[in-house]
This record gives C-alpha cells, sequence and structure tokens, in this order.
C-alpha cells in the first residue's frame, strides 16, 4: 500500500489525483486486478466524475453547499458538520478495475479528492490487489 | 474482465442489471471473492435497492430531482450538470460479495444502472475477483 | 465470509461496529488486503464517519431527514420511501484497506451501521480479501 499527499488551498476543493493514482499502478506492476483509493479523514471524500469541463465541479460543489450550508444551527461545535454530511454522501473510497495494467476509466472520467474542510494536509492510501 | 451492454430509453431509469451481472459471475467459474460492477460513465451510476415494488425507483428518481433540479442556473453549459451531481452522489460502482458461486444479494436487493442523461448507449464493466 | 448480527432500537440510528468488523479481520488471519463490509438490506446502509463527537451522528441523521423527510407524498406504499433513498445516497458497502493485519482507518474514523426504517433485527457480511 503507498499514499499519495494532497495539500489543499480552500475550505472546499475538487483535487485531480488521476495521474498520480495511475502511476501508483504502474509502479506496482500488477497487470489485473482493482486499485482502490481511500480517505482516511472525516471531512473528505472521493469521487469519480468528468475532468474536461472545471464548471462540473463548481456546480457540484455549489450544490453540496445549497443542500448541505455551512450553518451555525448544527448540533456538532466545530463548524464542520456540513463536511461530515458531505463526506459521507460523497463516500471515502473508490474502486477501480486494472486490465493490462491500467486503470479502466470511462474516456470523461477522473479522480477526484473532494476537500470539504481545507485548506489541510491531506492524504489518501492506495490499495492494489491482483485479480 | 467483461462488459455488459445497456440501452436507456429515457432521460433518467434505473434499469435491473442483476440477471445479466449474476451470469457474468456464473460464466466466470469463480467461487469465492467479489463481484465489481463499474460505470465508466460520469451522468451515470449504479446502486442497489428494492427491486420488488417499482414504486421505489419512481420515489427514487423523484426525490433526486427534487433536490437536484434540472435548471439553467448551473455553470456548465451541457445543460446536465444535475446528472453529474446524481452521478457522484449514488456512485459509479457496486461491490458484493461471491459465496458458493453467487451474489450474496439481499432477499429484496437487486443491481441498477442508473441513467441520469439519456437515452444513450451505455455499457457497465464487471470484475471478478477471487479471494 | 462471516455475519454480524445487529439489533437496532430506533427508526434511525448509527451503529458503531467497528469493533465487530475488527475481530472479524483479526480471526481471519490476513495480514494484507481488503475489508468489504456489505449491508444486505434495501433500508439501511453502511458510512465511515468520525466517531469522537456523537453530535456528529446527529447531525448527519437530522440532515438526511431534512432533504429526504418521511412524508405521505411517496408513491410506494410501505410508508419508507425516505428509507430506500437514504440507502441509495449512504451506499450499502464499505471498502477498507487491510494492511498487517488491520483496517487502515483513519484515527478519526469509525464503521457505522445506518439504520433508516427500524427498529429491526439486521445484519451485515463481511468479507475479507488476501492480496
Amino acid at each position: 500500500m503507498t499514499q499519495i499527499d494532497i495539500k489543499s488551498s480552500k475550505r472546499q476543493e475538487m483535487i485531480n489525483i488521476t495521474s498520480s493514482v495511475a502511476s501508483k499502478v504502474l509502479a506496482s506492476g500488477i497487470k489485473k486486478g482493482l486499485c482502490i483509493v481511500y480517505v482516511p479523514h472525516t471531512t473528505a471524500g472521493v469521487t469519480i466524475n468528468e475532468s474536461a469541463d472545471p464548471a462540473v465541479r463548481n456546480d457540484l460543489i455549489n450544490t453540496l453547499n445549497r443542500l448541505i450550508p455551512k450553518d451555525p444551527s448544527y448540533e456538532h461545535a466545530e463548524g464542520n458538520s456540513d463536511s461530515h454530511v458531505k463526506s459521507t454522501l460523497v463516500g471515502v473510497s473508490a474502486t477501480v478495475p486494472i486490465e493490462q495494467g491500467r486503470m479502466m476509466l470511462g474516456i470523461w472520467q477522473a479522480i477526484y479528492f473532494c476537500e470539504f474542510d481545507g485548506p489541510r494536509s491531506r492524504h489518501v492510501d492506495i490499495k492494489i490487489i491482483e485479480g
């Protein structure tokens, strides 16, 4: 298992980590199997979505904020309950099949680390299983 | 790894692919392991939910539309930002354990391909891991 | 594959199952691989989120209820359409890497069974894959 270090620069941000994950898959030498991207944080997540138009990421973050605003009415006193809820809805792991040594992402897909309570230093764990 | 081809007929639709996935598991000959259903699209998803009453799928789609309407106010100009957001919230992969050569779905569970921007020709990748 | 039996005591509840899952990982003797927690129900889910402050779980349940209320206007006549929608949004499986015989959960992370239509007797399947 290896890690990818991530430094977010805003409270909320979708950071494209596809090439870093692809490097780990290549370095593993594994030709067939699964790549799991695991986020060990409780106010962040990981998703796979479109990479072509950055507006998609803005719309995603803005929609999450409309549905789950940062708001003083939550019970949890740290001011980041919205971030915890977003983490659960987006999820903290992504699973991608590997064939011929490469992740089988769709042509428009990229892997995004989703920061919901930055800026912070973060990391993701990359687990590659042969099979 | 194998594929299942899917043809959606509406803008939004939940298509039961359980028997197609089960056939791939059977054909693999693998008795114990994991089945991963992977959606390589950015305006679709996959979920596991009830198959008995079709009203559950209608309620799911209607609730997603109430929360994330197709709306002209998004930044992304293609008119399908809602579809991208739904894809991230529902997710693009499902993982089901295999025992005795069969997926261990619950008695009421079925696997649904979720079309959020159809009608289109789509496919899912089926990855079966032994272990 | 093994099971963990769960008894919920409310309609909605997040039940910390981390130590039960960790016992299954330990008992498997597997040092490296994946642990999959699979929920075979259609009105429940599983998520990984903060364990330190119980207010985080209250905020999560209250936010889900604000977005997806139990409401008489759904088409499905059993009165639990909200539970089915929550199940799809939270998800019915969690995947955690295993290294040195232990799940690589982050320091603040715990695994929660999410009851959305209790109280009921439930179970989760634990599948551990070596690799």
